[in-house]
């Protein structure tokens, strides 16, 4: 077992992949909550796509700090799990991008669970503490 | 799409079968850390088994606000997250309960991976708020 501090290719992979990921938010209260989501990775923030007015939405701009974990589902042993901030949230190319998450994650050009009026916001996380555990 | 805000039949079956779950505890200064983990359910308390010393055994002493979250491999549109309480840390029983989840996980009759002096704890975890979202 060898534990990485940084983001590798081999944890990139896992951002990029058809991976569902695990984020954690901080209530009102300070209580954690957590959702799982569809992830990206821009080369240098994490991204996900939420909608406004969402609880992770409003948690993260109360608060931006921010865990992430996924397991290869492939590969129990390779794990990555992160802490860091959401850097800044943003509608720029949010649209876009969520129809891009569905082509990746469902294989589809338009994202099909939108809802009416609904206004999509990408959060793109800085990563600062990173755990990636695998096997070798 | 349905939510239901209590541990259904359904929801106990992805606690109880072999699927991997997310737990986030708060570290000493707030922000939120997830972790994969085995886990279990008692009918009463969902069960985690940690190891004296580890951060979430050590964030949980100080903090016992957890959330956990999980989805079904075989069904994305059945995820499980909740919010509750570390409401107990045993170590009674502990040494079993780690081996019973390694036969649920890995087929195995004894827990493969323990280091030498590694004390194992039971964390009795009350869940307070369900969100089970399925697809019916």
């Amino acid at each position: 077992m060898q534990i990485t501090h940084e983001l590798t290719d081999k944890g990139i992979g896992l951002l990029k992949g058809k991976n569902i990921a695990f984020v954690a938010s901080l209530m009102r209260d300070g209580s954690p909550q957590i959702t799982p989501v569809w992830i990206d990775y821009d080369g240098h923030f994490i991204l996900i796509n939420t909608a406004e007015g969402r609880v992770k939405q409003k948690n993260f701009q109360r608060d931006p700090r921010v865990a992430i974990s996924m397991v290869d589902p492939s590969n129990p042993y390779n794990t990555l799990s992160i802490r860091g901030n959401v850097a800044e949230q943003t509608t720029e190319g949010a649209d876009e991008h969520i129809d891009k998450l569905a082509n990746k994650y469902l294989g589809v050009d338009k994202y099909p669970f939108r809802a009416a009026g609904e206004k999509r916001i990408i959060l793109k996380i800085r990563p600062e503490k990173v755990f990636h555990i695998t096997s070798e």
